[in-house]
């Protein structure tokens, strides 16, 4: 049985209980919001997770940090540095999106070392086999597809995403209402070009059962992934966004029935003014499904700095009420990221998922901030620079210049407001 | 006369002919702005200033660089190193904080240097010549203050932060609703303390009409400071701060009666949920002056990443209406910033002002997102890096590891969905 079939018949697990205790609510609360699909649990029922992880309504607002191969970029030992840092520095979730080197391998490897759950892209690994085996991904088969959804469930992956929106229907609606960049969804392109191809429907959604059955088994969520998010912010919230976003409705109530979790994949390039917007739409259209969004970026312009791009718009999307965040790295739209690039993409979104808890009134955020600031006041920095995001590199910055009073720092030496306040006031 | 006194005579000036071929906007619309309050020109009359500057409503969202030395950092060839990074990355504005050095000296100097209007806390350099003279700055003297604000003047600084909102009133109702952290400013704190020793009423709040004089005869803006400024998240948006909001408030108006410019300075720590009520108050009682908001930072621990907390909440602020954002570096909370901090803070705060132009629909803002869109469609990367927020550190990210197809990126490969979709669909 899954975990949302054992909500619906009234049945506490103990991976309910472990994320009651991690979120500071009750096993009630957990188990009732699993039966409604506003919570879902990323565990595939082949393994066990050292730190489990829930997303959806109420809960901590949680980050996903993407990592893997590319054609140019092959190292396994790179990932798995990466791998290390993104979970130091407190992803909650990691994907392994590999295309290059030897993809099983490495994701084999991912999943040993990580202690937190992973998802994949499984036609990723289709579409390289496919190119590898004969000649061109246009070439892969349904078997294919399948039988990679199977090996990968197998390793136990905890989630996939599945671009089963786009189907025929939404390339219809593409080329009617054109975009300044129509696909940048990876796997949105592949199966888009392969569709066209082939003059055949997308097999995620043609053969959506079938992905439900292996999911069901090893209690996989699905990731519904939107192949047609906007790729600039002048193409947000357009009508071919939002036919897609409607398919995934539907998808996602054929999920539940058949007692498979899912979550929505969100958008990609907003401006802040839609954001609230595309929030609201999912939640109702999803019917309370837990929203995983990319970024979203709020402006094109951004490089190299478009995990602060991100960080604004995640930020601003998790105070609406989404509930999983897609880390975005200073490398987004120029190069493979590097070890550095992930920590710094990891602590972004980590200060967003923050901000929003504490928006959304979050007990235990509420403390960590009370906390650091109770140390600020008097002047304890050890202990500021412990909680803090990124503890050693505040000490670095701490140890750049030493202040003639060592209560104080450099920035306003002997003017501190705080400790003028205390001495005197 | 000020460019208030000529908006209200209907009289069009040279420097508001500048500003609206800046913004893109009508003469007429920046004229009746100015009149209205709701727009300022941040340009005293004794200075030519090669780039001016306006901040206000309708008009693009401005950032302004804090440079200057501190007691523990007095060099200042460093603070003019800041100045032309923060100018060369997009500030509009700058202030001089220096507390550390010869003040006056640094002062003109980045004057002289600066291409962007100058502003200054002048209390600073008031307490610290007191405590060079006499021993303490609780020793400070009116006559020195104004001495003070007279030779600033005299010196072309474009616009000072007076905290005049901090009268004795305020400090009582500090002592009755107590706060995590009570003063954070630093001019805050310095006159705090000053008005507790010298059981006298802040002078800046008693003396405003002789303020006025001074601002009026060289047209320098008052930037009203919130002394009383939430520290923490948890401090936000209480009696305190409004308190002060309201003295603003009365202080802008009388400022205004006497045809001196005003912009309101604001918080300061803020959850992202209380952004927007902080907006909309300000711009109630303040009867349109234009809002200066320093971050906001939208959590307590995000050292030593706080300029990205202060992008978020720069971002919403001015979305919602916030006119100018001050920036803040990696190193605030922690050090004295360096140029690199400088840089970055610049950065992080002009991504934020732009996102919120998107958001408010200014013609260039879009038409920046445009063209960089249509060049990542054509996959023309010299034109994508050269309109990018950061030409040179996106170059250099770029060409670390060199994609074997030079039409992609390394990320992505030959899987890049914009390819695909070119060469395809």
């Amino acid at each position: 049985m899954t975990q949302l079939e054992y909500a619906r018949k009234n049945i506490i697990t103990d991976l309910m209980k472990e994320i009651a205790r991690q979120e500071g609510l009750s096993v009630r609360d957990i188990s009732q919001r699993i039966k409604q699909g506003k919570v879902v649990i990323l565990n595939n029922n082949k393994r066990k997770i050292e730190k489990p992880c829930a997303v959806g309504w109420g809960l901590k607002t949680k980050v996903n940090a993407n990592i893997g191969t590319s054609s140019d970029c092959t190292e396994i030992s790179d990932e798995l540095k990466k791998l290390r840092i993104a979970i130091e520095y407190g992803a909650d979730t990691i994907m392994d999106l590999s295309v290059g080197g030897n993809i099983r391998k490495i994701r084999k490897q991912i999943i040993k070392y990580s202690s937190v759950p992973v998802g994949t892209v499984p036609i990723y690994e289709a579409a390289v086999l496919a190119s590898r085996l004969k000649g061109s991904f246009l070439k892969m088969k349904k078997e294919l597809i399948f039988d990679i959804l199977k090996s990968q469930a197998e390793d136990g992956v905890d989630f996939f995403t599945i671009h089963a929106g786009i189907n025929q229907r939404a390339l219809e609606i593409l080329k009617k209402y054109r975009r300044i960049l129509d696909i940048v969804s990876r796997g949105g392109a592949i199966l888009a070009v392969w569709m066209k191809y082939n003059k055949r429907e997308n097999p995620f959604y043609e053969y959506f059962d079938e992905i439900l059955d292996i999911a069901y088994k090893y209690d996989i969520t699905l990731s519904l992934g939107d192949a047609l998010r906007p790729g600039s912010v002048l193409d947000a919230t357009d009508k071919v966004q939002l036919y897609e976003l409607k398919i995934l409705g539907e998808l996602a109530q054929r999920a539940r029935k058949r007692n498979v979790s899912v979550i929505i994949e969100g958008p990609g390039h907003v401006p802040l003014d839609q954001i609230r917007k595309n929030v609201i739409l999912e939640k109702k259209i999803c019917k309370g499904a837990p929203f995983y969004v990319l970024g979203p970026l709020v402006t094109d312009i951004s490089m190299p700095y478009d995990h602060i791009s991100a960080a604004i718009g995640g930020a601003v999307a998790a105070s609406y009420g989404a509930d999983f965040l897609c880390y975005v790295t200073p490398s987004e739209h120029l190069r493979h990221p590097t070890v550095e690039d992930v920590k710094e993409g990891v602590i972004a979104a980590r200060i967003a998922a923050h901000a929003a808890d504490l928006a959304k009134g979050i007990k235990s955020a509420l403390n960590w901030d009370r906390s650091i600031s109770l140390y600020r006041k008097r002047r304890v920095w050890k202990k500021q620079i412990e909680l803090s995001i990124d503890p050693s590199k505040a000490s670095a910055f701490r140890d750049t210049f030493r202040p003639f009073d060592s209560e104080v720092c450099t920035m306003c030496g002997k003017y501190c407001s705080i400790k003028l306040i205390d001495d005197y006031l």
